[in-house]
């Protein structure tokens, strides 16, 4: 069924390249189609692996989110690089760190991230959980310690209370497995379901408009499914970023080898795990590298880099309308009030060695 | 009545000095004496001067306060360093701004700010509005110049939008006042009514604790009211800092002379706005200076700086327990989901010369 239907949308976009718009399906077809691709995303956060979304634990992770006392400086939060308010982003091309330092790569969402089959730009980090142990170290991030932390989070009263009431069952609630832990809950409740994407796919014909209809038929047509599928449409899988035709060095900069450095593995140069494309317009800029702002430009490169063909105007549109689609509910997050600071807690180091 | 009253106070407090406890006044008593300095905040926002809280406004200067995209690099926001969930302040001794350089005074808080007489420690804006006009300007915070930040908001169909709402009867609403008078609106809102001590205040005999009760009336007795007085315990004039011993150079810096930068008047050297007390014991660090961590070593240095004694431990642990019960109820804030930016929306500049 679906070889069938590809070869049917194949015909009406390849017909006229350059001239014509992609061929509209009937709703059920392209549903059907999709259905093969894709899935919706679920309307209730699920529990990660090895974890459980109390409200005790989710409320935890809220603050610890939010709190940038995590960060050697107390400038830093998590949220100021994946701003609830934002898509789950900062907008920067890459963000900016302890000292002023520039990050190496963009800052992805965290909004669905649940959904990745790992995390980071090479997933290096297997779930949440061990991703929100990474910034908080990074010397160009919040440049932290685990000791400094910990010092911190044992340092106030209500801290502790909120450890020992999201786990429970523990002898030693304030861990840094457990910070992690908490994160990963509080960030497993960031979904953004019930997208006109979504509302399609579960079956409502006028959920998407008429232009985003054929950008999805013709997403599907072109090949960018090959990459960009399953519930994010994307992040399930790892690939390499110019398989037809390298883009520019500000693109995708030569020094950075991508998942090489996660596995070592020669065939791994240039590879990245596939970006997620939820809420994409709301994310800009785009790549690893951050170097495109618009969101047709990023659609261009794409098609030459990993399709190999020029992508006509119409498709272009086309699929930007139905990447535009992909916005959903973003969260409705009541910003937390944090733990008082006490006469232990260390004091904030932003001094730059 | 505050005379005869104060009296009393004082042969309790001076009687055994180092020694005894404050003597615990009658409820009423106390309370009547209080409300001869005090005021309850109001359990309702209200409108500044010239301002209207209407929803539309109030959401817009609630955007425009979370947006880190007022500032030229991208990163800095009114938030980062009022933090709505750090007690309205962001604990570090003096704020990181632009390119990582450390602000010349510690970050007051915006809770309960309406009530000030004027704000800044020097008292130079003489509302909120001209207040929100500064920290995007400054070189060492945001770093924004009105013309860059007009051009972002006019790229943004939901803010020029969202400006209409605000401002519908204008003909032009996207102006650099009234993102002045927007992020008013917000900051209005932001009070933190329903302490202990409002409660007091208001006829609740039981809600402040004994030693709370003291310390009320130890902070009237020793003369703390002289400087610190009003709705915000504080906020309402200008006093020198060191009227009676000059603290350390770390905690009154001898090259910040104060209210005499706005008046260029000898007497106004080192002449500073009293500190406004409400939430008091969220916001350390403390003094313009943010030199001090504790709060019992604040309370140390003003008896000795401005009142010229050492006041003895019980009474310092009484004012530091009063100082407790101007805690307010802290305001639930839902963060804002921002206006997504478009093709022409200027791109963060995190450049440092």
């Amino acid at each position: 069924m679906k070889t069938s239907l590809f070869a049917i949308l194949a015909l009406g976009a390849l017909a006229s390249p350059g001239l014509a718009q992609t061929e509209l399906p009937a709703d059920t077809d392209l549903r059907q189609a999709a259905l093969e691709w894709f899935e919706p995303i679920p309307d209730t956060p699920q529990a990660p692996t090895g974890n459980e979304l109390t409200p005790e634990r989710v409320e935890l992770g809220a603050k610890l989110f939010f709190d940038p006392r995590m960060s050697l400086s107390g400038l830093f939060s998590c949220q100021t690089c994946h701003n609830v308010g934002l898509g789950g982003v900062d907008g920067l091309t890459t963000s900016i760190g302890h000292g002023w330092q520039a990050g190496p790569r963009n800052s992805p969402t965290m909004l669905n991230a649940i959904f990745n089959v790992a995390q980071f730009w090479d997933g290096r980090a297997p779930d949440l959980a061990e991703q929100a142990k990474g910034p908080v170290q990074a010397g160009v991030e919040m440049n932290n310690t685990p000791e400094n932390l910990i010092g911190t989070l044992n340092s106030m009263a209500a801290y502790v209370d909120g450890f020992k009431a999201a786990f429970p069952d523990e002898a030693t609630p304030v861990s840094f497995d457990n910070f992690a832990r908490a994160i990963e809950a509080f960030e497993a409740t960031l979904i953004t379901p019930d997208s006109a994407f979504d509302r399609f796919l579960k079956g409502d014909d006028a959920a998407m408009t008429e232009q985003q209809k054929r950008g999805l038929a013709a997403f599907m047509d072109t090949g960018c499914t090959t990459c960009h599928s399953g519930i994010n449409v994307g992040g399930q899988d790892y690939y390499p970023f110019g398989v037809v035709e390298r883009p520019g060095g500000s693109v995708l900069p030569e020094g950075d080898l991508g998942r090489f450095t996660v596995t070592a593995t020669a065939d791994d140069e240039y590879v990245f795990r596939a970006a997620p494309l939820r809420n994409v317009a709301l994310t800009a800029p785009y790549f690893h590298s951050g170097a495109v702002w618009d969101l047709r430009e990023a659609v261009h490169i794409m098609s030459s880099s990993q399709l190999g063909t020029e992508l006509a105007e119409p498709q272009v549109d086309e699929i930007v309308a139905f990447l535009g689609a992909l916005t959903g509910e973003q969260p409705e997050i009541v910003h937390p009030i944090l733990p008082v600071r006490e006469t232990a807690t260390p004091l904030p180091q932003p001094m730059v060695e």
